[in-house]
């Protein structure tokens, strides 16, 4: 089952205490492809300006991403700049250029219009609302958020989560939305606004899986190193979306299972800049990983 | 089997966003002995002043440790007094009084010095090196230490971490005692000083065990409440080293069960002021929400 994933596409620069990398591919949109598509068809929306180098485009397309839905629009190309220290926490953000992205108007392709798994990445409620009436009858709508959208946009955001099955936020930004310091507590008032299923991401503590009458806890994979964390989050959530694509079901141990996958992921998202370890990612690859985080984790 | 441990007893003042409790029964030793107690006898070695409260005594007694070991000195008891703030991650030290812990120079009685299992909790590591003189063959040693320690005698804590099976200490302590900010790499630092086994406590992000060939990675347990995470870590040990005394191997498999048990026992912990908790808590109690962990962790 093919995917349909709305986000950004931009050119980071990234600077941390190994390395700084200049106009590197990322955004949201790009980092979630990258991880779903090793689980099988993504359809991606996004818009870069006329600077994008044709070198990233032709790499999308030869990882069997459809970019029939990236918007070439004329300016420049969305651009973040940030630094990690080295605990690798939290970025610090130098500089952003929304340039195109700022105007983002999403229009989905007629060919896209009947994707059943729908992933919204961190973008404008209002957007992302408005990319939703696009869809006919999805059957997963999962999306992402931020702090910036629950500070100026709650009343929209939380309006929008109504039509949500899967919320995926960090910790910081759950607490943020609910008011309550305990994720618990906090889960059970994000429930309140209507997502069927709530995953909060930990970074390297790792993640739950809030249902309304079960929680998963899972740790993260343990890394000896760590080169740019940038984008393990939407890395994450393309696992989690790539798995249930496959699924049947989508009950509880689905979910758990999917919630696995996307952790694995994010392991491989760290390992390079940018999106470099994922491009070259292989199946084999996923499994062997899987295979040491059950070693990890098992008692 | 039974189990000795040395460290301290405390008469404790602690403030949370909830409330203020005067003179709780604390101290390492305490909490350790309330929770291992619940999986086979416990014996104490610490010292408190002549203003020990004899209801504390009687109550040690009543639960079936052993307080034989108990040395009174005359002086006052040690005291810490401390605060929580709403995350609960961190207490602020408000004051410390060692008052007769100051001269703790313990001695093991007779009746003790064939103890397999030993809990050296967070003292001097001279005096752990001293106490651990006074064991004949134990089986099974393990210690905790704090960064005061590490910081004012890293060197007799190093030379006494060759003699331990099992060293416990919190991720900030694992990043100070090694340099090494990385977990993973900590882990591997520590045991060129010599421990067999390393057990990081992450506190809500749940605990860590190293071993030469494999790692473990466990989540905590999900509280909706939190009254007071004073003691959270040696009832953790107490859990750990209680559970362990019951088995016959000391093999990966069995750590990782004990920890878990150790993960458990911490939850009940910080679910009352001081070792209340544990005081009242049954083994069908732990049983039931070792059930309810496996049911937070499987996938």
């Amino acid at each position: 089952m093919s995917i349909l994933v709305v986000g950004s596409v931009a050119l980071d620069t990234i600077k941390t205490p190994h390395s700084r990398c200049e106009e590197v591919l990322g955004g949201s949109a790009t980092f979630f492809s990258f991880s779903a598509r090793l689980f099988g068809q993504v359809n991606l929306v996004a818009v870069v300006g006329r600077d994008f180098p044709a070198r990233y485009l032709k790499l999308f397309k030869e990882k069997g991403i459809d970019i029939a839905g990236l918007e070439a629009a004329g300016g420049e190309t969305f651009r973040w700049e940030g630094e990690y220290e080295w605990d690798f926490n939290s970025a610090k953000t130098i500089a952003t250029h929304l340039n195109v992205f700022s105007d983002f108007n999403p229009k989905i392709p007629a060919q896209y219009r009947h994707s059943k798994y729908v992933f919204l990445a961190n973008i404008d409620p209002e957007i992302q609302e408005r990319v939703l009436k696009q869809v006919i009858r999805p059957k997963l709508v999962a999306c992402d958020t931020m702090n910036h959208w629950i500070e100026s946009k709650k009343k929209q955001l939380t309006r929008f989560l109504k039509k949500v099955d899967i919320l995926f936020l960090n910790d910081g930004e759950a607490r943020q939305l609910s008011g309550e310091n305990n994720l618990l507590r906090a889960a059970k008032a994000i429930f309140k606004f209507g997502p069927k299923r709530i995953i909060i991401k930990k970074g390297e503590h790792g993640a739950m899986l809030f249902s309304k009458n079960s929680v998963f806890c899972v740790p993260a994979f343990l890394l000896e190193e760590v080169y740019d964390p940038t984008g393990a989050g939407d890395t994450f959530a393309g696992g989690v979306m790539g798995y249930l694509a496959n699924q049947k079901n989508l009950n509880d141990d689905v979910l758990r299972r999917a919630i696995v996958h996307g952790n694995i992921m994010a392991t491989f998202a760290v390992e390079d800049f940018g999106p470099w370890r994922l491009v070259s990612l292989t199946k084999p690859e996923i499994e062997k990983r899987l295979k040491e985080f059950k070693r990890l984790t098992y008692f």
